[in-house]
């Protein structure tokens, strides 16, 4: 990556649609807006279904492999994000993992807090297990808080008897609603999207009272014991680069297979910006091929 | 990976050679004797070399870059270890990486104490930058205390004006030499190479009073801004897990590209079993794939 690209891209955002204030609908609609950012290819299908009573979207690329699914969870701070703000997202590493990928549209709060959008995770889960797709054939992925609902929706499946998926791919995952790590503070200038209080602004809204620290809201505060294999992609431009490297720590002193790769100043779910960003396109091939080699194996 | 295989492997190394008592003299044969569990293929060809005044050894297979170098550093907490010892794991990466390794015999601990060891690594990159290898197109690599070495080599030749290699590649490194990673005690019952005690005394030999948070001793109590892209390998049955845990998350913070693969229930150096362990294959694959990856852009 050039700097030029870099800055670009954080002109882009700066400049960008405000969200950090507004209705909430407005905050949405703004959201969804910078979906234009990442176009989806004319080569990609989107179907709508419906599973475990959760309406989902299926994202293919031609020649996906029928058998073996990705689960998506946007990002959002559990209170913005929809299918169409992250379609173009999706598409990419739908073709890059040469499998469907199953978008989720969980309810979001204020209107749904905590804890609706695991529940809803979770049964979507439970509904494609149902439907005959084999654990080892599905593997979670997700940006942000769609990052931390997927490791939630691991470890609630986990403590229910559900059989875990092939793996999880995470990118810059929203782990610690508590805000405690070591880059809130010290990225809190260089970080162009999580701005100084909105993980109080949206953690609040989402959790209405629950404990910031309830592993199911923060699995960082919880046990990452028997997860499937992991892969963490971060930028060093991020506010909450810290939930990533601690999770990753305390999954490894548990024995779990974790892969993480830290980009350097790269912001805050950048593989959003992967039309400007070759960062962007190297993280998704990079997950890619690690879900196809996971799930492939089943 | 079977479970019969890391078992064999386990009691193999149970089985072993003590590397925990006798003279320094009979360890050093021991280690050394336990080379013959990786032979070297007949296709590599061996050439000794001395470079900055320090021996070494340089490793090739067929089809090598000319024009790339990969300085490595073996491990043996500083008082053991050699080019005999390392000889077919070096190979191995040579093969892999498509480049020629050279091998460094830095001296050795109790009779050449700190800093002996960083003097002779740094000694012999002056002298493969004076004969005109561009830095980027070399890469450092190391196990254990050889992959402390690396990083303590790094510090030094940034500090020097040096410029960086293209990156490093460290294999279950030894980057606190006080021993204070949570999985050195959590770990302890499970690590069959680095048992109890020999942190404190093969670090007690090395460094003969000098501060064990010295960072040219435990680079992980040094800066590491400014260091080029790491590629990290650690087993999660590993007493000195954390060594690598903790350095990841710093050098992440300090902005710099870092990679890690945590593999679940591999011992320390796993990588000097690779004719037993697939894991030990494909972490020298991944890590021959990143090191040409990141000296080939020169």
């Amino acid at each position: 990556m050039s700097d030029q690209e870099r800055i670009a891209v954080e002109n882009l955002i700066r400049s960008g649609p405000d969200l950090a204030s507004g209705t909430i609908e407005e905050v949405r609609a703004n959201y969804d807006a910078m979906a234009a950012i990442t176009p989806v290819a004319s080569d990609i299908h989107v179907e709508a279904a419906t599973l475990g009573g959760v309406p989902c979207e299926y994202v293919r690329a031609p020649g996906a492999a029928r058998d073996r699914l990705v689960l998506y969870f946007h990002g959002g701070g559990y209170t913005i994000g929809s299918l169409t703000s992250h379609r173009g997202l999706v598409a990419l590493l739908a073709r890059a993992a040469g499998a469907p990928v199953l978008a989720v549209n969980y309810r979001l709060a204020p209107e749904h807090p905590f804890p609706a959008a695991h529940d809803d995770a979770l049964a979507v889960y439970r509904a494609v297990l149902e439907a005959g797709t084999r654990a080892e054939q599905i593997a979670f992925a997700g940006d942000s808080a769609g990052g931390g609902l997927a490791v939630v929706t691991l470890m609630r499946a986990r403590d229910a008897g559900l059989p875990m998926p092939a793996c999880a791919f995470l990118m810059s995952p929203f782990l610690d609603l508590a805000g405690t790590g070591e880059s809130v503070h010290e990225n809190a200038d260089i970080d162009v999207i999580v701005r100084p209080g909105m993980i109080e602004g949206m953690g609040g809204a989402y959790l209405q009272g629950v404990a910031t620290t309830h592993p199911h809201a923060s699995p960082l505060y919880g046990d990452p014991t028997g997860l499937p294999p992991l892969l963490v992609h971060v930028g060093t431009h991020e506010a909450i680069l810290d939930d990533s490297l601690r999770f990753v720590r305390k999954a490894a002193m548990a024995h779990v297979s974790t892969e993480l790769s830290v980009y350097p100043r790269m912001p805050h779910v950048w593989q959003m910006f992967s039309g400007m960003l070759e960062e962007g396109r190297r993280s998704l091939d990079e997950a890619g091929a690690f879900i196809a080699r996971q799930i492939g194996k089943a």
